[in-house]
């Protein structure tokens, strides 16, 4: 069974502790990031921080999934917007290739550390998988209200957009050679850009 | 550096080792086969097969490559047709699949042994994704010289479907429970042609 918050904490000292924590893994990664050091920038003993979490981990993926959080917030008003719905699936793309750059820089992840982190980014993804699944749903369906995209099965091809977005993040995750000249994430938006470009035209109203 | 075949062999005699050793390939899988087992099949010693080969690896990689070989023969063979472009691409999807049945079938796979062959199988990727790449170039410049696709960057858009595919491919290999329902290649294969559906759309001529 997956390690999880130990007591209940109020709201407040949770944000408190995700903020520093966060800090501390943007500056230095999950790697070389200790319970210790996340005590100490809190001010406090690490006995007290190991009440409330088993391990630096469960600090990370909660770090990431108030990371998510944010994301799905500026999705929520991008819905709301008059945009069309390329733009608006455009939009999504850009917010969610900075999603990922959050992801990667808070893991401060090398290839070796991703390989390593795998399991951690697989749990934080498959909760993710219907909540974004969901959003792309209602994008697509708001271009089929708007007459803008066919009448098409909109869980069908939501899933199968967020299904090709993870096939191809993670191929290109597995390229050594792209993490060793850097520019990973502006490779992944390339994909996603092309890929979003044909799928849009393949669905669009003639 | 990669191991290769150490002395020169005659075609005939490299035929023979190939047949003899796919089989026990195809029954026993890569894992369960040995070079002492190979030999034995042969009816030759063990050292006069080390005298050609480093290890089975090899000689598996050299299977592979034959199967490659006789996918690759059956596209040109393919281009050759009259077929419509969406009939010719999604014969190549069948054919795609056989070969990949073929493959998972020779390492008799589970995904353990994925796992830890990977490699291997990335190494014989590689050789590959050039040669695809062309075959769908190919495919593609045919469609639009008929008249049936939009003028495309061939390419581009050959390189991206190869990349969608295998990009596909690697995700859902690596998702364990799939294997455990033992119908990975019939997942495979529903992914495959959604997205050729979805990339014929997008470039059919309208």
């Amino acid at each position: 069974m997956e390690k999880e918050e130990k007591t209940a904490i109020s709201p407040e000292k949770l944000s408190k502790i995700l903020d520093i924590a966060q800090k501390r893994f943007a500056r230095f990664g999950l790697a070389k990031t200790t319970m210790s050091d996340i005590a100490d920038d809190l001010g406090v003993s690490k006995a007290s921080l190991y009440y409330y979490f088993p391990d630096k981990e469960c600090i990370f993926k909660k770090v990431m999934n108030r990371e998510q959080g944010t994301f799905c917030g500026q999705m929520e008003k991008l819905l709301q917007s008059d945009k069309k719905i390329d733009a608006v699936l455009t939009t999504y793309i850009e917010h969610r290739i900075q999603y990922l750059k959050a992801l990667l820089n808070l893991g401060q992840l090398t290839h070796e550390v991703f390989s390593a982190t795998k399991p951690l980014y697989a749990s934080l993804g498959k909760e993710f998988f219907e909540r974004e699944k969901n959003l792309i749903a209602e994008i697509l369906q708001k271009g089929i209200d708007r007459n803008e995209l066919q009448k098409i099965n909109v869980d069908e091809y939501a899933g199968f957009f967020v299904h090709v977005l993870r096939s191809l993040r993670l191929y290109t995750l597995s390229l050594k050679e792209l993490w060793e000249q850097g520019n990973i994430d502006k490779e992944i938006k390339k994909e996603y850009m092309f890929f979003t470009k044909i799928f849009l035209k393949s669905i669009e109203k003639l």
